[in-house]
């Protein structure tokens, strides 16, 4: 069982939650991880050169999508990436593969949602399964979620600092998305 | 292995959409249907009121969710419904069911995309996982999404017409979510 | 100048909402308002029915329109309205108005953006002009918009109380849209 | 009055779409045009690099976003210069103006409108007003706007064609934004 998780990270806010992810998921027996920030020299004039990345991100079971919200969306240097993968896109080449994502802003309500839509609508385009947060805000929650949104872990990280809570969400996520691979026979 | 489809259509065209989800998922052996046509006696006062349709439901592995796209997303008589599954979100009932999404619209982009990114909205707040269609038009598409969108079966139906071609985007989707339950386990 | 405010409240919330985003439109000199809150009685078995409500937001210069955030978009009752204005839709009626958006929910970030998105949506389906939010929250933001979302005015209400703040968010808003409709020469 | 058009263009459909949106604006006495197209070389390491483009937009009265739809949204050499504007940002330097969008993709469906609601989002982070298509395809639509969607010029563009009623939207869409500034008394 093999989780592959990709991020681009500038302050090391995001570094926290892809590592979250993958303490989660490391709880669950048998779990293997790839994991690659994605860095500013791998990109050469607006476009994703490093294409040893994708081939690994194609033998996971799994793949977990992060980037920092940046006016309004994914970073470009995330979206470098997604672009990148256009030709694996038309062979679906990762089709029926499980999809998360995470991502962090300076405002608790600041577009953070629009970067998780984002990457549901990617996620779909490769024809993956999306897995979101099954923690209820309020109601049964298990003291994680303190934002409220479902479709990924969505942090609040305002003066650059990332909240415990928001650690405990993304961790939640990454054993969620393990213990999915065990039902689905990935183990 | 239990699929529900839950919609609302006035003028057959979604209802005939969500037959074809049915027929392609009986062609998985074990599969069990249960399917429900939303109508407007079931509304009283913008409430959904039948809550024997939401209890049937929550005994499905797998629920698609269906409606015509209305000023821009799902029409308000299957929002009544949605709103009344609020209940059953505070407990997370649903978590882990697999979810799916249908609609169609009299203009070829006219917003329907709109209405099945609410349907995932609304999928990830009850922690179900969203299963969209690994057909990439005009690429490995197998002669079926002609529209072009991943997240669900989408239709363009001008002059009340339903195209050959939705209706088989439709079946290969309910064939999709009954394969995708037998290897979740649930078979 | 004539602002319409319409919206859907179930416990005032919304409707305190309205109410400021009306103060700060009042401010303006020459505004005049029309106010509509939608309740389930004009709603028929999951249609609105009360046309004259229709025809009144056809003479004003700007809507704002308002719904409490339901599972993810705006209120089942809410979509009533936004479906029965498909006929001015036909004509391209209400073109060229100005319009914007309130709404709140009982999460941090609990989808309302999603909400605000939607009603952008049918906004620019009416071919009108979708005005937002120009306080930049932490930087240019006039102690307001302390959610951070630009879409609209977004406002976090738990436990049914209503936050200064966001009270002050839809007061600015209502100003703003009363000060760019005297820009536009409607004043 | 003066209008500014950004976008990327790879394979010059995009490019013929910005130019339509300027003939069409043009059309308009008083019009003055600012045109830049975003080239890899103005990108280092991800970052758009190429201040003088935002300092011109910041000159104009309205601003036009354009970008092909990849992978679900805006090229990534568009979202640098997205995300190059936040200094402007905390400042809501660009509040007031009037702002809008075109996008194109080779499907029918194939998410073109997410491209524009990601435009709207981050045109609302700017307090900009989002001016989409007052044309109801079917009904009142000037023989403009085959796609349907009204959130701007969305463009369907196989074999890499594009298609005359889609440059006519566009030069519909680049004539309403020059009147729309006229009525605001830019001109």
């Amino acid at each position: 069982m093999r989780l592959g998780v990709i991020y681009f990270s500038k302050t090391d806010i995001t570094e926290s939650l892809a590592n979250a992810v993958i303490d989660g998921a490391l709880t669950v027996a048998g779990t293997e991880i790839y994991k690659h920030r994605i860095v500013g020299s791998e990109i050469e004039q607006g476009r994703y050169a490093n294409n040893a990345v994708i081939d690994e991100l194609s033998q996971c079971d799994a793949i977990v999508f992060g980037s920092p919200t940046y006016m309004g969306s994914v970073s470009a240097q995330f979206k470098t990436f997604a672009d990148a993968t256009s030709e694996l896109w038309c062979d679906q080449k990762w089709s029926g593969k499980l999809a998360a994502g995470f991502t962090c802003g300076s405002a608790l309500n600041g577009d953070q949602s629009s970067t998780l839509q984002y990457l549901i609508t990617f996620a779909c385009q490769h024809g993956m399964l999306w897995m979101g947060i099954d923690a209820a805000p309020g109601y049964r929650d298990f003291g994680i979620n303190r934002m409220g949104c479902q479709l990924g872990t969505l942090a609040y990280c305002p003066d650059g600092q990332i909240h415990e809570i928001d650690l405990a969400t993304a961790k939640y996520q990454g054993k969620r998305i393990a213990e999915q691979l065990n039902k689905m026979g990935k183990a």
